[in-house]
């Protein structure tokens, strides 16, 4: 079998996968379509495909990420893909190399996939626009995370069967939060309700205008919801501005089981992870197994990151050129 | 050829291998006569088999160890495993997430196997009670290190043609050494006979208990030993304990030609490494073809790791739910 | 089909690459030849080979490096061979292992390539008398650089059509310059004429030795030259001795289009990187595509370092012993 004969149809018209901006909802469909069935491959004990054999990704992560990192890692490989961990920041960057000289390099490899972190918002679209492979954003400042929004609908749509006309409180750290911002742009796209909680020094200008309803109040925001999405309260980005103290921020926004009492009785509690527990979160709530599908949802990371590199892969040209 | 079909059959009972504690000298047997297969294929120039083949293997070390790292790496990949390093303390455990948390969160990917080292007693084995996989203790503070009990143990069975009856010296800085823990257990298990050599600073209370006998004298305690086994001296971990000046350790409990001739004729010098020359240890002893085997430990290393890794992934069930 | 069987025929006579210095016009040719079928496989959708399946191949960097680690990386994976990364510096050597114990310990785990940087001249000659595998110099102190001289080699000789008979200028910091070594080794065996242009400052003792012409003036060294190779000025490796100025380092020395003129219309620019743009290269000469051939350079590096890889392992024996 030649590669032109393994090549499999495409499911998406896009080189790039940089935020959810852009995205449709069939293009979300087949993204979500396409995960469910590695979820399933994922849970055997042969966890090895094909689809990518002889393809290189290089995870290019100009910040620390434990588990964004893996789980890439891991869906890369178990597609077959040789995958290369880059950690930027101890060397060529060290020795004043600029950002693009960095992703031009690494293009002039012939990867065919690059998955990107970077602390600053538009970073990895910049970086896209100088290479000649694909892009998968993995998180870019306060921008976007397709990933994790993608990886939270797929958890949402196997507990409850669908998301159009659900309602999803996402709670806290708004402005901060790259997760927050692409869960909102998919959910909308997808016909969910989408309210935001969080207190008033905490939510970016403007948000109204992305169709979202503001509350400052846990108690009011979470009534008949059916999705509680809680932030991380991202201390370490809080340089220069206000910085509330945890005790206060778990009194007022935390989710423990009274605040959780005014949402639905079914609903879902999730967490992008890594969980301040007792800050924006009750432990007891995080490990309710009726309730809390927060480790589902790093499962369901690893099929979705699979389901964006194949489908990526597939609209790649057959010959690459520098 | 489906997975299930493809599953060897067991060679031991257990799920995890947390320590040497709690193996059968049968169980250390079947380990060894499979270890003795991979010490040849890895001597081959195609070095890769396929018994972990789509299985994935993740490295967790809370504590940095070139050798020990390497050595499950290497026996990982050559099983045809998808092998994944992570690199903790780096990430998540500094953005505040608990270890109970890191390992439920690697665990949600599917992994197979998850091997850990960390620097604290106890650590491995709580973690293992919250994962679906197998776990393999990599070393765990002062507690075991089974697989460096299992290659010393694989080493002198290939030199001495067994290990009943053997008499073998463990000397040293007992007190902080997991791998004189591991190597008492297995020893003693395999029907040798133990002795401990050592100031009594650097003896754990109760280690009569463990039926070895105890010497504080190197000349006294190696007389007519077949094997061995000098620690290293562990510096790093003495902070507020004696710690004595390594001139003066070498004197009374460094391994030098002279403390040597009062084992037997034949006797086998064995170190764990990294080495502290001059200081537990001579160069010209460490580097004798006739009498040291420090570098077949090292090989042995890959072999062991190669079989526990196939031991424990045959008992493995066909799907694992998180 | 064995392992016996699938062994390639030798292409050049050496267990190791250790410098350009001991290859004849023969074995460059050999290595460039090979190389140019690698530049094809790598635009591949399909960039996996299997001559190294089975292998082992050790990245063992005492130095940071993310371009010439990461090249050698995919070079391997994209032979098939299983590769492992060494984070040095960070792990035994800092438990007081000594730099011999280090490769002596990693020889014992069987692999039959180790890739080795060091900041130290001679030091991976040293290591490669220690053990059973072959062993690439991935740069040593200001030794040795040998795969970047055969990168440059294949992107000129592909570029011009040949080597032999064309006029190259060496610019900048030959004085800590490896590479600047390795090219004046590799062109002047393979017929080209080699000039060096540096301040006084910059140049090594005895540099007129290695039949080169020696020029202290960037205009009047290019004047005529088919090849400009400009070289990174070295500020971390110049702590003690004299630190020129950037902006008077540009100045004079720095490649500009006015300086660029005075080589031939058509002369090609490269440089090793990463580039400190604006200190000894203006950044719009780097990026002339017509004129800059730096990231086909990157480009050339994955397929002469695979071209490496695989000659060196044809000539290994059929069992390791360590």
């Amino acid at each position: 079998m030649t590669s032109a004969e393994k090549q499999l149809p495409p499911i998406f018209p896009h080189r790039h996968l940089l935020g959810i901006e852009g995205l449709s909802a069939a293009d979300i469909t087949a993204l979500l379509d396409l995960a469910d069935t590695y979820v399933e491959q994922n849970r055997q004990v042969d966890k090895k495909g094909s689809v990518l054999r002889g393809r290189t990704q290089i995870n290019l992560f100009f910040e620390a990420s434990t588990r964004t990192q893996s789980s890439f890692e891991l869906a890369g490989k178990r597609l077959g893909a040789d995958v290369m961990n880059m950690s930027v920041g101890s060397s060529s960057v060290k020795k004043g190399e600029t950002l693009i000289d960095t992703a031009v390099t690494l293009n002039a490899m012939h990867p065919d996939l690059i998955i990107i972190r970077h602390a600053s918002s538009g970073a990895v679209e910049l970086l896209s626009q100088k290479v000649s492979c694909s892009v998968v954003n993995a998180g870019d400042g306060a921008h976007e995370h397709p990933t994790q929004a993608l990886l939270d609908a797929l958890t949402i749509r196997r507990r409850k069967g669908r998301i159009e006309g659900l309602t999803v409180a996402i709670c806290g750290d708004i402005l901060h939060s790259r997760v927050a911002r692409s869960n909102i742009l998919l959910l909308g796209a997808m016909g969910a309700r989408v309210r935001v909680i969080a207190p008033p020094t905490l939510l970016p200008r403007g948000i109204d205008r992305f169709g979202v309803e503001v509350f400052h109040d846990m108690r009011k925001g979470l009534e008949g919801c059916d999705i509680v999405m809680m932030l991380r309260l991202q201390l370490e980005r809080m340089s220069g501005s206000y910085v509330p103290s945890q005790r206060e921020y778990f009194h007022y926004f935390g989710l423990d089981y009274e605040k959780l009492g005014h949402a639905k009785p079914d609903a879902l509690v999730m967490h992008p992870g890594p969980m301040n527990r007792g800050v924006e979160i009750d432990s007891a709530v995080a490990d309710d197994i009726n309730r809390s599908v927060i480790r589902e949802q790093v499962e369901m990371g690893v099929a979705v990151r699979m389901a964006v590199l194949d489908a990526l892969a597939r609209n790649l040209p057959n010959e690459l050129r520098i």
